[in-house]
């Protein structure tokens, strides 16, 4: 039984200053939210490491959840959003681009609550999506 | 470059009654966290949806964090780890039948940070572990 789906989103080659901004990952969230209909409960969890370090967001929705996990040191940012209820594909390419200043996206979208088999042979056939990509 | 790592787990034929109860979600947690020596950031965030729903689970580490979503009525439970530094790989299947009543228990790793043809390469060699399985 596929109980949610959940989106692993990778962001390449990002400028590293926006990777250390909370409020440029709270926009990201809010315009995610926002685009898809999406309802959070409570205020979400934001953590800025410190020094040169990162940001760490949790946000908790009526739909399931939405994370991310940002390494300036790597121009790297990673996203994930489950959903238990069925929503439309956000453009992930454009928004991290536009926000992050991403030069390239990686997408995969994955079914939860199916056993592994199930997922292995989803995942062979998943969508990939590679913008601008140099990675 | 691979920033962390993501355990995605699925916790099948569970006893519908424990996927109800935050304080076994909780401990679920606490047991992974010591076991791992993981160390968390702030108190976490639950939520008991209402009547027969379900619970949602966030807690931030200082790794990375930690994510779960029980389905009573699918009597079926999923999980997240992600981690940005090496931990080695926890019993779920022997925690989440002793917790839960699981009768079966699938584990997908996924390292982050990479893209998405280097997802799939590596997904295909993915260790599956099914315990007990009827699913």
């Amino acid at each position: 039984m596929i109980v949610g789906t959940e989106w692993l989103v990778e962001a390449f080659d990002c400028e590293p200053e926006k990777l250390r901004e909370v409020e440029i990952l709270r926009r990201i969230f809010s315009c995610l939210v926002k685009d898809l209909s999406l309802k959070t409960i409570g205020a979400g969890i934001w953590h800025q490491f410190e020094g040169e370090g990162g940001v760490t967001g949790l946000v908790m929705l009526t739909e399931s959840h939405l994370a991310c996990h940002t390494y300036p040191e790597y121009k790297t940012a990673t996203f994930n959003l489950y959903c238990c209820r069925e929503r439309s594909t956000w453009n992930w390419e454009a928004n991290l681009k536009q926000f992050l200043g991403a030069k390239s996206v990686s997408v995969q979208k994955i079914e939860r609550g199916t056993s592994n088999s199930l997922h292995e042979s989803k995942i062979q056939n998943l969508k990939s999506k590679i913008v601008g990509g140099n990675v």
